[in-house]
């Protein structure tokens, strides 16, 4: 094993590590020095359990730290505040106080969620992320985003919550299904497009190693994707400004989830084609070239993520699903668009035609 | 009218103002100033909405704010997570936005919960709390806990947010049952138990004043107790240090709510009789005198309040009660206790014989 790679979110009092590596959880220094509990809840799933859950029990036990194991069933749809019931109500029963410790092991729905539990258990307890799902290790276990869904829309209901540390084993991704390994593919080109473009370049060149997991380009990968979020989310924590730039791509996105019920669509997938939509609306607008929207689409599509979703998503359906997003301003809909491959910005102001021709162009 | 008192929360970027006097949902100049939204969520219940709600609505709707009104039911047994579940059905019904606005309007029942609403919500959206209750006046309203039962215990589900304004009528507690307002002032006390004796001394002085709600009186006893209040709340707004002084009397105040299914003791009667518990303890501790335990016991009882739970709790089911209480830390019970009225500290070290003794002097 090579030696881990470490940064830092930057938020005073709160601040807390990245770890990223290859084989954190079986070589475990890092996860055996932050699980410092009397009793830690292992939030996890029926997928990732089997996987992953001994790992990080057996550690806990040769700290003498019990473990508290809550399998969850997968999927969005169990992303609830049902769901956030239940497990309080495991803690409640396990007697769990506040310098106890959450654990959340397994991609963005398990993350969102055991970092909810954690945010309004107690008024708020600890909590440590082990994100298993690419699209989790360079989005969602960073930042303090937690939350569930509300069949009015994605993650209507949530807290910001900053973990105590994340740790980002590579190696977990090997047993990933390659489309997810895709899907969050479409995440780390995001974070090229809104601010570097150099970054973009090197994805560029490496397609081929990420797609067959080499380990240093991979964790290069995650590293500079989780560095850019770092160093946003430490100027802005509660999106008052520059973090709605994070958004590129998931106006659409969570229109294109929305419409299909968030059951088709992974969100990577969605974030790709919401990418796309961005870029296209950007060159309507007049802010970006031609040949810099058909390069995203080169990209995207070399990682085979779809550039459109005119099958399963109707332009008006979209105009509604996206009326009722949270990032609507005092009714005015804002968009995350492009002055460039890597220059990103917020406007509310643009032609209603560029938005129309842009939903014309990858919707049904 | 007299002119309004007002004071500030200092908290930096979240620092808000308190308005306290007679009159001011009639003559609501601060009503208007802080009513600024395009939409407001008006959450209040079945008991206090034919009094007071049309006095907001007429505000809101003098400004052009459209108003969505939410009638809970009465009572701490719909503090729950089901209600804030139904809560937020409604506010996506409306198409609440971000930039909108929850106003509470009731006791601290309905502030917990609009607030834990505010607090979750689109991840955070703002509120103004109108308490209507002495209770919720002098104490939950300041502050930004906010939060909802569990079956396992009080307020085990919950957030720190604060809200943008708090607007304090004492008109309004003439409308307010006798019980509740002699409830209220177990907490306006608790202020002088815990840090004023000169306080504690106006407050023997103006036992008649405050029970006939002559106006000026009130408004200093509910001033002076949210400035105690919000003094400390600036210190330690999470509660890591000092601000658990404010927990003085909670302890086992709560307790005696958990044994009694929070059927039959107001919160304020609770910690009424919490707090001579805690004088006792301190007394057994051998850090109060028997005087100043005396002194504690007649105010509470020209205020008619009890000082015992003899005929309700065993000391055995409040020592169940307690261990379950999320001021547990690592495993051990901490308690606010005395070293003279005006002067409290916080300790997890204290002969358990204190403790026992304590529970047989004021339970069954």
């Amino acid at each position: 094993m090579s030696a881990p790679i470490s940064l830092n979110v930057q938020l005073s009092d709160r601040s807390y590590p990245i770890f990223i590596g290859a084989g954190l959880l079986t070589h475990a220094e890092q996860l055996t020095t932050v699980l410092s509990a009397r009793k830690i809840a292992l939030i996890t799933n029926t997928i990732v359990a089997p996987l992953y859950a001994d790992l990080v029990i057996q550690v806990a036990k040769q700290k003498g730290v019990q473990v508290i194991e809550i399998v969850l069933p997968d999927g969005e749809i169990h992303k609830s505040l049902k769901t956030i019931a239940h497990i309080i109500d495991v803690l409640v029963a396990n007697q769990m106080g506040r310098d106890d410790l959450i654990v959340a092991l397994g991609g963005g729905v398990v993350g969102d969620m055991a970092g909810f539990v954690a945010a309004c258990f107690q008024r708020g307890i600890g909590y440590i992320q082990i994100p298993t799902t690419l699209l989790s290790q360079v989005d969602s276990s960073v930042g303090g985003k937690t939350g569930v869904n509300h069949s009015g829309g994605k993650n209507l209901i949530g807290a910001f919550h900053q973990p105590k540390a994340v740790i980002i084993d590579t190696s977990v991704l090997r047993s990933l299904p390659l489309r997810e390994l895709r899907a969050g593919m479409a995440e780390i080109i995001k974070y090229g497009m809104i601010c570097d473009i150099s970054f973009f370049c090197w994805l560029e060149q490496n397609v081929e190693k990420l797609l067959a997991l080499e380990s240093a380009t991979l964790a290069h990968a995650i590293h500079r994707s989780c560095q850019i979020k770092a160093g946003i989310v430490a100027r802005d924590e509660h999106e008052h400004g520059d973090r709605a730039l994070l958004n590129f791509g998931h106006t659409f996105g969570h229109a294109i989830e929305t419409v299909t019920a968030y059951s088709t669509w992974l969100h990577g997938e969605a974030v790709g084609a919401g990418m796309m939509m961005a870029a296209t609306m950007s060159l309507h607008v007049g802010s970006l070239s031609v040949l810099d929207v058909e390069r995203l689409a080169a990209l995207l599509k070399r990682f085979d993520l779809r550039t459109d979703a005119r099958e399963e998503v109707t332009a008006n359906a979209a105009k509604e699903a996206m009326s009722r997003d949270k990032k609507v301003k005092a009714g005015k809909q804002r968009f995350i668009l492009l002055r460039g491959i890597g220059e990103a910005y917020i406007t509310a102001d643009y032609p209603p035609a560029a938005l129309e021709a842009t939903l014309a162009a990858h919707l049904g």
